[in-house]
């Protein structure tokens, strides 16, 4: 479904915004390389200069560019749920790394678990209009790292065979990632032919410095085969200029230094091209994703991405809002829509995040998949041609008709096919809905959420997989 | 704050729609025009038929294009809220004929009153975001039509200084309006100098018939020199082609055929060019006005205005959903920002309605100002120039700065200027949220519409004025 109707920059915008960048990775460059890196980088034409940053001149970021791999699938374990990036095609998916669960009955805040994760990884199973799981809640239950990441994706996998995403918080256990997801695939082969995992990586720290670990957390990934995230998340106004431009303008110069360390390791190696820049509220300096300026910013990313041609991702869909209430229907369709339109590849946090990414909210996970569909309503826009300008049918209907267009067959005809109906959005008249006895948005939703959690998950593990997996990990969700 | 960065439509998509409303005039054409419509029209050069429909050439359209007013001021009372109509610049405000006010504290729907709508008015006057007062509801407790409609005059301009939008339900209703308007005014020149209403006129039935006796009332309206709003509000899939395109193909015929006829009666009057396609949930037949679907009619609409050059204004805002909860808020924003973005110049319905137009709720309009604020912001886009790009600024910061941009006076010197703060819109942490006992948005909402509401009109007529029309007409609001 692509997007690309709505451009929030100029030409000469997209260009100078292009142009910036480029300067600031040839005078100011990025610090903190790993040695690694150092070697990588400084090997395919990039300097380190004497205080230690990396510097790219236009030319190699221009080569960097045309290496790079323009279009690639993301892969879901079921084939039914590839994604294909590229051009404008937009999707929509959960991501983040929430550290609290957002009770609704309650209206409280409590630490998520390892559960909640596979309970989002199966409510994301059964909607249609969230495309893939990146992971959007930390297992705090669990106090190992390595045992986090691990059973982060086990909890993800367990519960959905759409793509998924996970970050790794050191080398090593990107290592022992693989090993699990060769498990899960049926051996090393079948995970390369089909990757069903991309690695979320914040290779940076902005301003214009490398995260040490997490590039050698790439260099691992890469070899094993998994995508990339290039995840730069700045905040602007605190880790990236506060203008909308500025931020964006450091998003892109430190992606384009992803784009280069990538291809340096594996030329044309899948890689989506993650410029994160986030709001943040002036008044307080706390992040705040919920906003126009959070909306522009990604729109504004989406179409830097369209003129690299290189399939990129952004936050959109994120609210601010503690619970799901009006505030947050209204954050989450702002940029929802806004990023769909603007033919983002890849609209990460899109479906259940709160609280400025500091909460998860499985009733609004569930209740994104109408918020979304209607946001893709738009994004696949007018369709005009004769049939849709239907100068017949007015002629027909006016001239001598009975004067309305209910039931023609073209009316019934377009029924489903242009039109998208919700699942707990109400639409209903006053009366009716009073008859029903006021059906209320999130008790339906709560009521959805234990319809699907009552249920063993459809896509469980193979016992003999899962026996063998919980020999080799302590996997910490019980059988 | 000019729009146009959404562009729905192709170039060639616009000429499509063009070509297929000129050729639907000149061989459909319209039914039922009045007699003095039929003399006016025929005068200007449309032929009626044997089958006693008028049909219009498609150089007639043009010439009257020519002749038609291409920007105007909608004044309102107090002229620092006049409004400039032209081009893509985007403004919100309430409209519609809701039969209910939504009781948030007990769920309920109940009639709307004239209280309800002075109520609105002193809502609307203390709302920055809301630009005007289109009358939102009806007056159900005045029996009386005429009584009903000076009613509604008087209860909305005792309550804000904000330009006002009003109906007539008979030709002589709006010349007794017109007296009451230059009593308000201080006299007819003082009225004619400032008009501070537009007549919403519902001046078609589709598909193409005209209203009889509203073209009677905008032949009055006109004559009294008050802009006129031509109102063609066709519902897709009944009384309008199930199309997206259908639907705008056919509104734009029937907006052209009101602007031959406004400038018929007096060359280069003010006039909108309302079309107001609706959408239709075609499973029901019922009409749904928070739809992806709604939301493309009125920025496919916006196009076409721009494409005339003439000022229009599209239903964006309303709801389906029955109260003010996620839904309203992602169905509110979704039509919100999309025709803000494609320059929709007057966002009717924007603010505070619900159950597809059936019900107005007073806590939903008081939240929709954060809303239209956020997505005014999407609207006013992107700056970018060397300042906005920061190029400077990440040179300071990384290269021996801090490494962070909190504090500089970039960044603050942008807080106000760059950044929408929203009033009830919540941005606190969980922790502080829960510290502060868990503030909730629509208690906020109920706790705002009191302290205005407690307060007495600060824009209330002087009490001579009020006792001349009190005199001369009977005002059911209590004094």
């Amino acid at each position: 479904m692509p997007g690309g109707r709505y451009r929030p920059l100029t030409d000469a915008d997209v260009q100078k915004i292009h142009h910036a960048a480029l300067e600031a990775l040839e005078t100011i460059g990025l610090a903190d390389a790993p040695p690694s890196g150092v070697e990588i980088l400084t090997k395919a034409g990039a300097v380190q200069g004497d205080d230690g940053r990396i510097r790219f001149s236009p030319a190699l970021v221009e080569d960097s560019l045309a290496l790079a791999c323009k279009s690639f699938t993301l892969h879901g374990r079921d084939p039914r749920h590839d994604l294909e990036l590229g051009g404008a095609r937009v999707h929509y998916g959960t991501a983040g790394a929430a550290v609290n669960m957002v009770d609704v009955d309650g209206r409280n805040y409590r630490h998520s678990t390892v559960q909640d994760l596979h309970d989002a990884a199966r409510i994301v199973q059964q909607l249609d209009n969230v495309h893939f799981l990146q992971r959007p809640m930390v297992c705090r239950d669990i106090e190992d790292n390595r045992e986090m990441d691990l059973n982060s994706i086990y909890a993800c996998c367990a519960g959905t065979t759409k793509h998924i995403g996970m970050s790794f918080s050191e080398p090593d256990f990107a290592l022992s990632g693989l090993e699990l997801l060769h498990m899960i695939a049926g051996g090393e082969d079948a995970w390369r032919a089909r990757p069903f995992m991309s690695n979320t990586n914040c290779f940076v720290v902005p301003p214009l410095k490398f995260a040490t670990e997490a590039c050698q957390v790439m260099e691992n990934c890469i070899r094993g085969g998994m995508p990339v995230l290039l995840l730069s998340a700045g905040m602007a106004g605190a880790t990236a200029p506060s203008t909308v431009a500025g931020a964006i303008t450091q998003a892109v110069a430190e992606c384009l230094a992803g784009v280069v360390y990538v291809n340096a390791v594996k030329p044309g190696h899948p890689a989506i091209f993650g410029t994160w820049p986030f709001g943040l509220d002036l008044r307080t300096g706390a992040m705040c994703v919920g906003s126009g300026e959070q909306a522009l910013l990604s729109s504004g990313c989406a179409q830097m991405h369209q003129f690299y041609g290189i399939p990129g991702g952004a936050a959109g869909g994120a609210c601010d809002s503690k619970l799901p209430d009006m505030q947050a229907g209204w954050e989450q369709m702002c940029s929802n829509v806004m990023t769909g339109l603007a033919g983002l590849n890849m609209v990460y946090e899109a479906a259940g995040m709160h609280a400025s990414l500091l909460g998860f909210c499985h009733e609004s996970l569930i209740l994104s998949d109408d918020l979304i569909g209607q946001a893709m309503r738009c994004v696949r826009g007018i369709e005009v041609d004769d049939e849709t300008l239907a100068l017949d049918q007015m002629r027909e209907v006016c001239l001598g008709g009975p004067g309305h267009y209910l039931g023609t067959g073209q009316t019934m005809a377009r029924m489903e096919r242009d039109h998208v109906y919700p699942s707990l959005g109400n639409r209903m008249s006053p009366k009716e809905w009073d008859e029903m006895g006021k059906p209320d948005l999130i008790a339906n939703a709560i009521a959805k959420k234990e319809a699907i959690l009552s249920q063993p998950s459809p896509v469980a593990f193979e016992p003999s997989v899962d026996q063998d997996i919980r020999a080799r990990f302590n996997i910490h969700l019980p059988r």
